[in-house]
């Protein structure tokens, strides 16, 4: 037979089983995290008309978008998970409940040029609370919450989510006389953390044509540090020249106020005055999330509020607040600085049962019995040596063993070999079911990501 | 502003959120399913090179496939998950330890005709365990396990699965002289359901040619029935006569034999000699399972046993045993047969908290709290007339309000309301979400699948 080379495309990540069960770990606990606070899962299709898809038009992304004709008809794949929710709340606009909250974990296609670490094929994981002409604050005020519960559930402890507010911003430059140039301006600020201020101020000089007073005011205001009671302190110095930055300063002074209602620490909440995000559609409160010894990797995680969802598709006005982690890339970059956690249970399996008897009802009842009590149980009848039987255990990293043999079957036991350990010990099936059920319980809470110390 | 008509393509499923509710939930059973018997989730790419997804080459799915060019490369999406599987095994068969076991839920695409109830992007739920050259037979009598616990956790009672081995079929036309016939006399005998014993026994003499002897032999052979003991013992008869058909017998009888210990009730178990399966590979048992009250639904489980995996890219013998649930269509059907229970809880929240305070510190404490107790907490803030509110919670279906009012920050406390019967309490945040947790994982026991009496 003539065979053909087994092989996976570049750009598209195929885990191993082991990587794969933690990729499984991260995802379970966005679902549950999205869930806690109230947002419907939602799956809308890979493949849509073209002409849905490419509705808003133009920019970087339309050259890397899959497309392609099946009979006449012009397809496109997904590129990213706001597009379809835009059409699917259009779409479905008289029978959805507004504020409408939705996550949505999936796949999406970019056609990158192939480098490392840049995927064609790669999961986002997205949240979005949309709003009927109308969408309270409060809702920007949550999400640095479902970032804080979800990084610290992947283990992570070391994150900062860096929140700032276009209004402030855009209100600042309407000060300035510069709102017309607020775009630009925001685009070279954007830059501080890669070149440094001196060079953002020659920049803003030499490339902006800002006159001296301009880059002063602007560098002075991005340099406002210090805790967020100190930044909102001297944020409140520029009250009363521009009713956009009031409005800013009073959506940003909420977010802050409710953050330790909402559980998150202090030291894991920094308002940022530099970040902007560079989409244009973003109107209010912006976010980013850094990991404190990562600052190379960027954000994991941004969004912010826009006004105006889905204004290709529908004259309702649409705004929203979301957020998208990056996941595939995430759990790239979590790989390569060997921040996943190998410790954390990957085998397919809490327990092999072994059987060394010829009639096998009683290990296979045995089987059955840990999986009633929600132990992740396989049964190995492979005619091998008992140390290749083993071996696969070890090669697997599975916990613990079942052993079944004569005299356990005799004694209505059966004997539990705890494979990190070797200790082992004969007891009833119920109850062998129950102790390794207690103790994976405990394994369960190893987290998925572990920092360095 | 041109706007663009949103819309989804014809075959594409798009879910309403409770509808998808109710989708994540089968889907969360079927991943909790398949774990506790050791299968490893995978994940591959939708888009693969078509050499490779086409390896295996020719047959009906080709014309279906969607196939592009990007850039020079010639693409092609999935459309199954066991090609996928077979690459994968063969890729990186040197790094998995085998018998290796898998299950993957995700989407497969095929183009075709559009109509009522067919899919061009759909779910397939599948599981394989792969043998390095061997696999016992106890891992085909796992199978009807793994279907049964699936089915019943869905809510299923009413049925049946059925299960015969391609070697007893081979095995019985090699006594007659027929083995070389017996794909054809299959595929006639397959039809037995749809146009009864005496038009089957007319085609195998009419158009296949059989004689009479032949067409009585076989006639009587799928006519066995009875119980699994009585089938069994009926075909007892035949042994020795056949090797193939005695191994056949033997598999059959292991399979049966350990149903009880592998927890299988024996009136969800059916052997049936009428089954065949239409795939050429299956080579040793295959299944089917069938809804007692909905035959015309036909099998919404099946699968077999298979010699060879992955032939057309690897020299290694990969015998495995697998079954695939179409899920998509499945829940399809469910919905059209309105078997899928809107009983269950398909709310994106467990509970609407409900601030009736200035402050909203109190409140989003509240929320906080219940949502460390895992009780999926919707905080609704938007200015709206309360009448609203509660409009709002009875069109998304949420169980439970917490209303904060000033009363209730004075005290200390919240009005839990359960929003089905009226009832309304005050009483402590920790306490609300103890009471409230405790009612939700009761309402998590409710089915999602409700079999009409």
């Amino acid at each position: 037979m003539e065979r053909v080379k087994p092989r996976t495309l570049s750009g598209f990540m195929e885990l191993p089983p082991a990587r794969q069960q933690q990729m499984e770990r991260m995802m379970e606990i966005l679902r549950e995290s999205y869930s806690l606070y109230g947002f419907t899962p939602l799956d809308t299709p890979i493949i849509e008309s073209a002409e849905v898809l490419l509705a808003k038009g133009g920019g970087e992304t339309e050259k890397q978008i899959y497309r392609f004709l099946k009979g006449d008809t012009d397809l496109a794949l997904r590129f990213d998970l706001t597009v379809p929710l835009a059409k699917y709340v259009a779409a479905n606009y008289s029978n959805l409940a507004f504020p409408f909250k939705r996550y949505q974990i999936g796949k999406v296609y970019r056609g990158e040029r192939s480098q490392r670490g840049r995927f064609r094929e790669f999961y986002q994981a997205d949240i979005d609370v949309i709003g009927d002409g109308s969408l309270d604050i409060v809702n920007e005020a949550e999400i640095p919450s479902i970032i804080y519960r979800t990084f610290t559930r992947f283990g992570l402890t070391n994150f900062v989510i860096r929140v700032n507010n276009r209004k402030i911003l855009n209100g600042f430059y309407d000060m300035l006389g510069l709102l017309a140039r607020s775009g630009e301006i925001m685009r070279t600020v954007d830059k501080l953390d890669k070149i440094g201020a001196e060079k953002v101020g020659l920049l803003l000089h030499d490339e902006l044509d800002l006159g001296q007073d301009n880059v002063g005011d602007i560098m002075e205001f991005i340099s406002i540090k210090g805790s967020n009671a100190q930044v909102l302190a001297a944020l409140e110095e520029y009250r009363g020249r521009s009713e956009l930055f009031d409005t800013g300063l009073d959506e940003l002074t909420t977010v802050a106020k409710y953050l330790a209602a909402f559980g998150v620490p202090e030291d894991h909440f920094q308002i940022d005055l530099t970040i902007a995000r560079g989409l244009d559609y973003y109107t209010g409160t912006v976010y980013e999330t850094t990991l404190t010894d990562y600052p190379e990797i960027g954000s994991v995680c941004s969004g912010g509020r826009y006004d105006d969802l889905a204004g290709y598709y529908t004259d309702k006005k649409l705004p929203g607040v979301g957020i998208s982690i990056g996941l595939t890339r995430l759990f790239y970059v979590l790989g390569e600085q060997g921040l996943l956690n190998d410790a954390m249970v990957t085998a397919p399996a809490d327990v092999l049962v072994i059987p060394m008897t010829q009639d096998l009802t009683y290990p296979i009842a045995a089987a059955t019995t840990l999986r009633a009590h929600g132990v992740r149980t396989q049964l190995y009848t492979e005619p091998k040596k008992v140390k290749q039987k083993f071996a696969y255990a070890d090669k697997l990293g599975v916990p613990y063993a079942v052993i079944i043999g004569d005299d356990e079957v005799a004694a209505g036991a059966v004997s539990v070999k705890n494979l990190q350990t070797g200790e082992q010990r004969s007891m009833p099936p119920a109850q062998a079911a129950q102790t390794i059920a207690a103790a994976i319980a405990e394994k369960k809470q190893i987290p998925v990501i572990r920092e360095r110390l």
